[in-house]
């Protein structure tokens, strides 16, 4: 057996997916979505060194490139159904790539998802591509380009918690909770589905909340004020980081994988386990405003601006 | 500008596909599949250097990477609909990203395929996936694992010329039409529609005809006896090469893209400008025999099993 059918075994756990009439195995699935839908394609890569610490965890690093997936269709308030992986690497280890299935495949089947194709290639970096695909009503798809003067802005979860866990992954003393929330990141499948027909925008947050609000405000031809005081902080990120950094991290530290949205004002968000907390409204302008301990200043003139 | 606006700009080009309801530039596309279809999505990466030569051109690269995808769903029998990308690149030059983007627009657009979505990243070494998907009719596509004793194999096109072009790539001289055989394979997506229903079993051309041929067979339970006589050679091959190479290259050289399927024997190929080639028929034995110039042996003894 080459290295690459040992490959094929490890991927080769088949969910019973109704949407599957063929998986692994051909030139090509096939797949029967159900009637009536449209469908939500997303596509996210990683590579190692760049996206992540190439000393990360092969568990971890299948786990999160299906979960950052299953955050971009959470953010168009779609359902995932399957999914194919690109994987491209140096050598094939037996024990890390059993690791690295297990994390896809525990990941992907928190929602269902089966891997219904892929290719594996040999190459000098590690790199991971995985495709989503899942499926919403029609029309009911939530766009960036949707958000309208007078929303209110919501995000769900904590912000910030991966970046300060991104940087204690090589230091000897680590929160457990923080690490976990860059090299596990809870994708908002369940928020996204239900704000579907519901939320006028949506974004996941990638990219920290100031830049990927940022691409919405800019969508949908629209301004924000957002209350700083209101952001969402955990208590570990409050533990491991004074104030200042905390919310820098919360505002531009990226890796969340939180969901940001708006809706109308008078609409409650849908009730749900996550946690979901009100930073702001969208106004007419096109400037994003921060309002700090009362005083409202441009976000570049924040002192929040740059993550350090 | 960021080079990844840069990038987004390249490949920005939509077409006007009834399929695509929102397309390249939110979280995820959004699809309107038609109605009462089945899907069939497949996936295909090429590395810089262990896929095809580093220096071979931006353009060719991009036509390939569609070309080769658009390869595996014609042998699903399936008709090609829109496609994701995920590139991964050391780094983004314009001139470069504008002919990889021409090529890429130039292979999808023969077959009126959108480009959806996708995710450009920075790494150390050239990494193009294309995830492609297509729709069939219920029950349509076809399986390698079809055929069935008695069935006639044929092949489309003609076999060796892309192992003998690339052979020739880094030569000072030049057989063009080899060389694009390799760098720029004809997807036979037609034939594969035509066959949807029809043919028994498919699988196309990428590992070279005796391995993929083998495939078929495996998934079938069966074997087949080819006469190695009929195989189709290009002039071109028989220019460059004497028979015995050209019969290695036709036999393991690899890929040529085209499809290789099974049907009745009492069937005829569909009547295409392609040309398709009866090479011999499926056996209820499980081996894979040849026929050379009237002598039957079992591949392994027949002289071409090594690609030199």
């Amino acid at each position: 057996m080459d290295e690459f059918e040992l490959i094929r075994r490890y991927f080769l756990r088949q969910l019973k997916s109704p949407v599957v009439a063929t998986g692994i195995g051909d030139d090509g699935a096939v797949l029967r979505p159900p009637a009536g839908k449209e469908l939500v394609s997303v596509i996210d890569t990683m590579v190692a060194g760049v996206h992540f610490p190439e000393s990360m965890d092969a568990s971890d690093i299948g786990y999160r490139v299906v979960a950052v997936n299953l955050s971009d269709i959470a953010a168009m308030g779609a359902a995932p159904r399957w999914m194919t992986l690109a994987l491209t690497l140096p050598d094939a280890q037996a024990d890390w790539l059993e690791r690295f299935a297990d994390g896809l495949h525990e990941a992907a089947g928190e929602w269902g998802v089966q891997l219904v194709g892929g290719d594996t290639t040999r190459g000098e970096q590690l790199v991971v591509s995985v495709q989503m695909t899942g499926d919403v009503d029609p029309g009911n798809a939530i766009h960036r380009s949707g958000a309208q003067a007078g929303d209110a802005i919501w995000v769900t979860g904590t912000l910030g918690d991966a970046a300060a866990g991104l940087r204690q992954m090589s230091d000897e003393s680590q929160d457990a909770f923080l690490v976990s929330r860059f090299a596990r990141p809870s994708a908002r499948v369940d928020v996204g589905m239900a704000l579907s027909g519901v939320a006028n925008a949506a974004i996941d947050i990638s990219d920290g909340l100031v830049a990927d609000l940022g691409k919405l405000l800019e969508a949908s031809g629209v301004g924000a004020e957002i209350d700083i005081d209101c952001l969402p902080l955990s208590e570990s990120l409050l533990e491991a980081e004074d104030r200042e950094q905390a919310l820098r991290f919360a505002m531009s530290g990226g890796d969340d994988y939180e969901l940001c949205f708006t809706m109308r004002s008078d609409q409650k968000p849908p009730d749900l386990a996550c946690a979901m907390t009100l930073i702001g409204r969208i106004t007419d302008s096109t400037n994003l405003l921060c309002r700090d301990q009362g005083i409202v200043v441009p976000f570049e003139d924040s002192g929040y601006r740059h993550f350090q």
